[in-house]
């Protein structure tokens, strides 16, 4: 069953089921990063992908906040997908269908073999079976750059897919309550304004979008 | 036209166009609040809304880490969307379409009428229109909230809506390339289970599932 079909009035559930997590970090591409530079808190948002027991992501070797991970500064990575808005009978009990989890740890710069799988898995995220479609990446490209992993080991994992929960009074009441799922939907296709004739939508993107 | 039409190999933009920011800012309802607490760096999700000139954000008076933020603690709000995916030629040159702001600054505990219409401010983001639809927060609801606004007074912004910057021999391949937009759809709605007879959908849900 789907979130946005809760069961009701559970609690708001903190779990440690490795599975569900693995679930939701499998099911978004957009991380937010958390360090400390120069004392201030930063957080920027990155792509990603889960590599096994490790988060991966990766850019250029220019890029001053991934040299800054690369060099072991402590670092808080959230992951959050919204599936529903609770709408309650009151802005008190309204909230969201969602999962949420936080990781802990330190990102460890990958080299050789284990960087290169490591970019192609984060390819296959943006489009499942989208590596197998393309060439391999050059060893100019791949030293252009950083790929960091940070290991799956202290994490935090937060799901509410709750009814909304109102008084009796509120309930007796004129308004409406229920909820409103959310998802990510992808397409059309757009082809590149420089695609030539005779290339067609790969099958990666043609699943994808559901095609 | 949308950012998913771009034009053809712009540079990604840094801007400094605060409409811009208030344009992504109203374009979705979720934030990662980063903060350093014992010396570590944390980054959580939170609902938000822009309030004029101000960020607000809101929980319950016992969350521990609002009342760090309450406290004064110096924070990194990010807040992104992501457009589409730029499916290209390589993996290398894959990439997203994206808007992601980047806001520092600290917050402040909101309080008397300023709290409470920040909150109606809050429900009106999830569900445009919905705050004049449910009765009024009691004086005990809003005081068991904690409402938090941070001024929206140093920041960045970027956009990436590339299209994919393929070299020419990649081009003269057999790859396809273009970009898929991605979007977000709310519905259709689910009645809550308890609730009564005759509370039809209210015109707030309606417009935001486009019924």
């Amino acid at each position: 069953m789907p979130s946005t079909v809760p069961t009701r009035h559970p609690e708001r559930a903190t779990s440690s089921d490795r599975g569900a997590l693995d679930a939701l970090l499998d099911a978004t591409v957009l991380a937010h990063v958390g360090f400390v530079a120069d004392g201030h808190p930063v957080v920027l948002p990155t792509g990603f992908a889960r590599d096994r027991d490790r988060l991966v992501i990766h850019g250029s070797t220019g890029s001053r906040w991934l040299r800054t991970l690369a060099a072991g500064a402590e670092a808080s990575v959230a992951v959050t997908v919204l599936e529903g808005i609770v709408v309650a009978r009151t802005g008190f009990e309204s909230s969201f269908h969602y999962r949420s989890a936080v990781l802990f740890g330190r990102f460890v710069e990958l080299d050789g073999d284990d960087k290169v799988a490591a970019l192609d898995r984060i390819t296959d995220r943006l489009v499942p079976g989208r590596a197998a479609e393309v060439r391999p990446s050059t060893k100019k490209e791949v030293a252009a750059t950083l790929a960091l992993a940070m290991p799956i080991a202290t994490w935090s994992l937060k799901a509410a897919a709750e009814w909304p929960d109102d008084l009796p009074d509120d309930i007796a009441g004129p308004a409406w309550a229920g909820v409103v799922p959310m998802r990510t939907v992808y397409g059309p296709a757009v082809d590149a304004p420089d695609l030539l004739p005779g290339r067609e939508l790969p099958g990666s993107v043609k699943r994808l979008i559901g095609d």
